[in-house]
């Protein structure tokens, strides 16, 4: 259960996942993209585990792909690593389509410099911190190549279309400042406060609440941000409603709130989903 | 055609809906989400009624679901709510969907405590104001059950995911000013002058604007809101100004422009709405 | 290939379009209609330009729909200009979708007053600056027709729900300073600067990044937002990846950055667009 290039510790009901190659600025790499993957399907079964932080090792968060290949880099053709249909499927997405479908709150804590897949990554994040000495970029017009991790679905959600694309057509590195400014980040902080500034947010989701509550707020928020229609909210509501309703978690927390007390909630997310989770189809690649 | 949880009042084109329940901190029933229903159906009907401003009586706005029954108070089943088919509807999303279909602009003057569906009833409101006094919770971390009324498609859009997404983990009461800078609402105000500032607002969405217009544009934002294409709103837009282009109220708008006049337009949304409207296919809860 | 209600220039590798009817205040006809989109054609087969900037000659930006023909303006039917099946395009609408399809970032420069089709022209345009001395107006509601040009799709993903609802229920024309406060523009100017800073934007999308990429990021990013789920970003991201990442481009980007120089890109948007492009389907109007 450990890792080669990720640091995977638990304290406090918090996950603190590290990207761990310090000496290459924490690149990205098929490895850490596989531990990345398996450490939160790890933690969504782990009910010790009710929020995640991510950083990165030493003075970078992320420097973006390993380009330990140089210009054959991205030329997956060229490694025989499409498959036989052809198709070859971007690693930063299967990573940041993971973190969609989590259980727990994810919070970036961005260290240091965060480019390409260093910055696309935090995005289905919930809520992304930076260190003052952060910088950020979105650099993929400079190398010729595309948006990756899914970053065009979601950086348009999160600081409006007319400030992702500035950021996409430009290639720029920018400020943590310049971040702040656009909303990519909640908040700065000096480095050495960064991860207490984390752990704090971190609390303040686990502090009284119930962890099936949230593990089902965070996938209907996520979801229904893409849907069309109210109604489409309304038809899960309703059965979250009905069937939470029923509940020893809606009887402990309405119970406890009249008696003035603190809840203690017992379901689970490993084992107390709702009947109807997922009540959405899984969405295939294809 | 009065009712027993809200006052129903008509000054000067804007309805004023007031949770009245203030005992009770307004505390939300069956009753009042019939009576808020019955409410939107009349000012839909009735052409001296321009714009709508939905406040509480007393020091709250709303203090959320009416918790009488204890800790069975979501037990739809135990109460025999549920229907032959195990649906059960959840009524705060009956009482949004309804604002989301109405004709008329709809301002949320918060006067106080707004807490769980207290809050999320005013999401589908077109513009919220609040007083300094006001809290505002999304509770439903800490009772143990989801999100209602259709809030995970609303609060979003407003506040955008990572904002929505932190204020419904933690379930936390927070401060008028928190919300202001969250952007959940427009502005804050004094107690005694929140009325009037609503008022202000509905004044002028009334003045010199034409009434099926209004209604027109109103389906038209939200609805388009949703819609995956801007060829879905170039249809309905090329209906829009072909039907209307030929209607009185355009004349008048264009004539009375033109010679520097006020415009007095006759058409009105309890019988003019184009041929056209809705051009939607109610979406249905199943 | 000249113009007769616009200008089209090319200088350093930037086309500024400019409204041409300055002594009608550059009001929209269909003759400026059809030049624009024949423009938006031109530019998108020309490897020579990088940005598009619009502007507007004289005083205004543009006044909004010329009204020559004055109560009957809109009257499409009694002019002879609906067609058989009794459609009626929004010439607005065919304006702002080409420009939706644009291979080239787009900067609006709003020089003075933007009224009606004046202002919701510029919604699909990549960022909107600001002459200190624009005025803008949604204007619909007090001619009483309806919004067009799509603007009810694009306006709320630009300034949110809430601020698009304000503008257009109340028909009124506000400051450049207000638009700025709503996101509706990046940064306001003095009138002779306001050029400049808009060929400073345009020179930060077009340094050292790659035309094709910026043409894949243009339509990645706008069809993504309104996109229901991660995935369908990860369909085209990944394709983008295996199809680039074998392209010269991509050899020269990440090469040059390797090697601390100047990158050359030569694939062109003319004839190198990948593919998969357009992957997807054209929407029909009907």
């Amino acid at each position: 259960m450990s890792y080669d290039e990720i640091l995977y510790e638990v304290d406090d009901q918090i996950l603190t996942i590290t990207l761990n190659r310090p000496d290459k600025l924490n690149a990205f790499t098929t490895v850490m993209r596989d531990e990345l993957i398996d450490a939160f399907d790890r933690a969504d079964e782990d009910d010790d585990i009710r929020a995640i932080i991510i950083t990165g090792a030493g003075r970078a968060f992320c420097a973006g792909a390993d380009l330990g290949k140089g210009k054959e880099t991205f030329n997956y053709k060229a490694q025989g690593r499409m498959d036989d249909s052809g198709l070859h499927r971007d690693g930063g997405g299967r990573v940041t389509l993971r973190m969609y479908e989590s259980k727990k709150p994810i919070i970036g804590a961005i260290n240091g410099p965060a480019v390409g897949i260093g910055i696309t990554m935090t995005l289905p994040m919930d809520v992304r911190l930076a260190s003052e000495n952060a910088k950020i970029g979105f650099v993929f017009s400079r190398r010729g190549i595309v948006p990756e991790a899914c970053s065009s679905w979601f950086l348009p959600r999160l600081v409006g279309i007319s400030q992702a694309l500035q950021w996409v057509y430009s290639g720029r590195v920018f400020s943590a400042q310049e971040a702040l400014e656009g909303k990519l980040v909640k908040s700065l902080h000096a480095p050495e406060d960064l991860l207490d500034a984390a752990r704090a947010i971190a609390k303040d989701f686990i502090t009284d609440t119930a962890p099936v509550s949230v593990a089902l707020c965070r996938q209907m928020l996520w979801r229904m941000t893409g849907a069309d229609h109210p109604m489409e909210a309304h038809k899960v509501d309703s059965r979250g409603i009905a069937y939470m309703g029923q509940s020893p978690d809606v009887a402990e927390g309405v119970s406890s709130f009249l008696e003035k007390r603190p809840a203690e909630f017992t379901m689970k997310p490993s084992v107390d989903m709702p009947d109807y989770y997922p009540w959405w189809e899984e969405r295939k690649f294809e």
